[in-house]
């Protein structure tokens, strides 16, 4: 799997599912030396912790190429592009994931920005090449404890697509990341009110003591 | 306090707050007949699991005019006009509660049916008078578990308002309610992701075993 370019959620993604053992994480980003740099950053990291894990480093198109499953961690405002810049290493049959959230922050807190595609991740399925599934998941895992292997995450997070094969693949995905419990939420088309969920997060984290990096279950 | 009018969440609301004792609680409807009825089904109810609480019922405006907190739980598309028809009932001081959700359905699930106002609450805000003060809360409480005093409940509620006293009145409420957590979320300019989070849970109901009526709780 590669998880492309740069968001603070690319590296916790790479450090779970690698420090998980079963997955060959290739980290792009807009710069092969840049992806290069982050991939040993990330590997010294794990090494750290005590895992051996393997990560590589590369460009977005190469990173794309080597990948079934392309995870886009991208600001929301980048997504389209991105998906557009690696639209042609992309296969029939890749899994492009969309964990991208539009939002605006004002004084009162932060608010979903629903793109006119109908949802961030409509954007991405508009970017993507039509042969690829788009899925929407991994949006509102709190980037500081996910990044950090000490902390024990309890989460779950919602994944959207309309190709049951692919999300299938990211439930699988998002099942090996440890302490995340994957949800299905329908087909892209309920994407919004998954996406809305991340600045419901970020407004509770701030009018709530000890509330910091909330995350949700469902029960 | 009065809860107003007919949806599915009167009833809970009103044998949960009823039950936990220290509150007295007005049913209203828009025929005073039918309010009385169904104050006299709660009482029933609360009798059969062993609780002596009494219910007041009446039609709406007299409801408002007695209660000091106005739950307004009726569908979102007629809660400007309850709240237009018992707006001279309020007093400077009453604080209206909104828990309505606007959602439209199709074949992939629910969605959040975002009014031009911005938020269902924002509104109640419009239709109320200036000097009552309207918080959105108890939005994604399961209306059939809220209902049956015989379940435990487990569920977070968010609250937004813009008067601080009215959203510690409400959170304070919403406590009172055996098993619910109130968590604030700001302003009510923040109310729109609070909605939303009623039709994910829907559509995490649907697409997921065992999650029939869920709830949702931040940690």
């Amino acid at each position: 799997m590669s998880v492309c370019s740069g968001s603070t959620a690319r590296g916790g993604l790479t450090l779970r599912w690698t420090a998980g053992g079963d997955h060959s994480v290739v980290v792009g980003s807009r710069d092969a030396d840049r992806g290069a740099e982050a991939a040993t950053r990330y590997e010294r990291r794990l090494d750290q912790h005590g895992y051996d894990g393997v990560v590589t480093g590369t460009d977005n198109v190469t990173a794309a190429e080597r990948a079934e499953v392309v995870v886009c961690s991208v600001p929301a405002y980048h997504l389209a592009d991105t998906v557009e810049s690696v639209a042609d290493a992309l296969d029939a049959g890749d899994v492009l994931v969309s964990p991208a959230v539009g939002m605006k922050h004002d004084e009162s807190g932060a608010h979903y920005n629903r793109p006119g595609a109908g949802s961030v991740a409509a954007l991405a399925a508009r970017a993507a090449p039509a042969e690829v599934s788009v899925v929407g998941a991994l949006h509102n895992l709190a980037a500081g404890p996910l990044v950090d292997l000490d902390v024990d995450l309890d989460w779950d997070t919602l994944v959207v697509g309309d190709d049951d094969d692919a999300v299938d693949t990211v439930v699988s995905l998002a099942d090996d990341i440890d302490g995340v419990r994957p949800l299905r939420a329908g087909p892209l088309a309920n994407a919004a009110e998954v996406e809305s969920l991340t600045p419901l997060l970020i407004n509770v984290a701030r009018h709530n003591e000890g509330f910091h990096d909330t995350g949700v279950t469902f029960e």
